[in-house]
């Protein structure tokens, strides 16, 4: 199996390394192959490995980094003044190849601009994209953009279904993975103009696509990948979450209501706790940033080690499954395809 | 109490006057000072009556109108062609006063198109929008717009915030119902070009403006008006029924997987029941087409009996609460502070 090292920052997140060094130690722990890296302030990580009687090795070493970006500092500020923050220099491992992935839960408008300064974007891509997998009947659905791309052209919406697509089989292996452009499906109107003119780049790119589908579809295990903008993606997102909350919240109350209802609660417990385990989001963690010459993970601000473990799972599977080729191939094949009808002109008039 | 009429497309929806005769029955049946003109074919309604051993009278009158606009038939078609369709005269009843609100389960795009074009917007209002109610954690929040108005301006989603904080007044009876605008919390972005500007519109307009929301705050009452382009706000509320289905899929399937499970769903059968009901779509059915120069409801177009109902119990509330004095008061009420500053520049320069 293909050694993969992921560079972590370790001091990212609302928690720092009390989640990211244990989640550390449980990958080189639970797989094989994988060697991590853990960037920040060395004697924090340090006294953090002590504490879990564990040391820094052939399989897991610590790279200092003498500063920290916090949750709110501006992206600029971060790439400008934090030259040395444990993110930047888990950007840089990956730029040199001494880690073949990075992840953080760092702020993510940060974590956008310093990825993108040092590893820059692939060839064929303007912008990156935030990708996630969201549960659906099915299976899995991936999204995006969730929010790095507020205004996007269609252009941008076609290299968002290249890059997703190139995700879904580097993870999935799934060879022709089905493409949805997310659209509303009011009868008069069917979408702006961005989207309809996407519409058209999409069916005529190669790509596996299957129309128009609606924020429903999300979860309806219709398509493999939803594209949209990120302003459109990351209200969905958070709507979505807020509904999932609403009915967990509701349900609660439900079973707290009375000492009947309590006792119903505790003989449907197992049952609840399975379903629950099911829909856990934290399970899903792990944002892929998209286009970048290099595969870089955001997890959630507020992960804990399981769902911390989930992001850089996700990580090794996106090296394991070849992402930042398939990209490149799946940008190529489509370049082939546009370009045919101009050398087939080209050929009848010569 | 007043006396109030609500014209009825009895042959909107997927059921026609299967469920609207029934439904508008039941109104009739159950509150006080209400009538109905049920709008359509009358041989199919008199006997859709009958069968119910219904008849006319004093509080519920057929209105015959020999055509039928169809679920798939293009806004355009519906208004051209079929100007005796249920729908239009519908529309007609309420522009001559004959009907104090009009409900259909009709088409989307041809409600709105022919409304629009019976009725007219009220002085001051662009474009009408489409607003529902969903539920929170504190009750109920009104979304704007989803789905009539794809590309908007920054004054439309002033004009939406209007609109909304007076339909929440109008049924809710709240003086200063506190408006927020839908935006993502990306760090870096801070929503589009459209947004921003709105959100200045909004700070400046007199309403109790709460500034940006996200996604979930639909869900948790942070606030009481959600305004947001149409083609966002749909996508969320399909997003938000995608998910609400999910899970309710996957909670029964937890419940089915074994005996034991079985067993333990029925025990907590009346705990789930209970808690379906509170989140209900069909009890929050109704939208209202807002910014017309009349009230219109539009019902699900699959709606059953109870859920018409709701519908109908909506346009007698807005009616009752006066929702379109309320709409030209905060448009008045606005266009005061607007010009007030020039006022005062004017004052002191003379």
């Amino acid at each position: 199996m293909r050694e993969v090292t992921i560079a972590i920052d370790a001091m990212g997140g609302d928690h720092g390394p009390r989640v990211t060094v244990p989640a550390a130690l449980e990958l080189v722990h639970r797989t094989e192959a994988t060697n991590v890296v853990l960037v920040g302030l060395q004697e924090v990580i340090q006294a953090e490995l002590r504490q879990r009687r564990a040391a820094t090795g052939t399989r897991l070493r610590i790279q200092h980094a003498s500063e920290v970006v916090k949750m709110d500092d501006p992206p600029a500020h971060a790439l400008r003044f934090k030259k040395d923050s444990s993110m930047r220099v888990m950007a840089e491992l990956v730029k040199r190849g001494e880690a073949d992935a990075g992840v953080s839960a760092g702020n993510t408008g940060a974590l956008m601009a310093v990825s993108r300064f040092v590893l820059k974007t692939l060839p064929g891509i303007d912008r990156p994209a935030i990708a996630t997998t969201l549960p659906s009947c099915t299976g899995r659905t991936y999204v995006l953009d969730l929010g790095a791309n507020v205004d996007c052209t269609a252009e941008h919406l076609l290299q968002f279904g290249i890059m997703g697509a190139a995700l879904v089989t580097a993870v999935e292996h799934k060879e022709r993975p089905r493409v949805g452009l997310l659209n509303i499906g009011e009868e008069d109107i069917k979408g702006n103009e961005v989207v309809k003119r996407a519409a058209e780049l999409l069916k005529d790119s190669g790509l596996n696509f299957q129309g128009n589908v609606e924020g429903d579809d999300i979860y309806n295990g219709t398509v493999d990948v939803v594209v949209c903008d990120g302003f459109v993606g990351n209200v969905a997102l958070k709507a979505s979450e807020g509904v999932a909350r609403l009915i967990a919240e509701e349900l609660r109350r439900e079973f707290k209501r009375n000492l009947f209802t309590r006792a119903a609660g505790l003989i449907a417990l197992p049952v609840i706790r399975a379903f629950k385990r099911k829909l856990d989001p934290r399970r899903y963690n792990g944002a892929s940033l998209l286009g970048l010459n290099g595969v870089i993970i955001k997890s959630h601000g507020a992960a804990d080690e399981f769902a911390f473990l989930q992001a850089l799972l996700r990580a090794v599977e996106e090296v394991r499954g070849g992402l930042l080729r398939r990209i490149a191939e799946q940008v190529g094949a489509y370049q082939t395809i546009v370009a045919q009808p101009v050398r087939l002109i080209a050929g009848g008039g010569g």
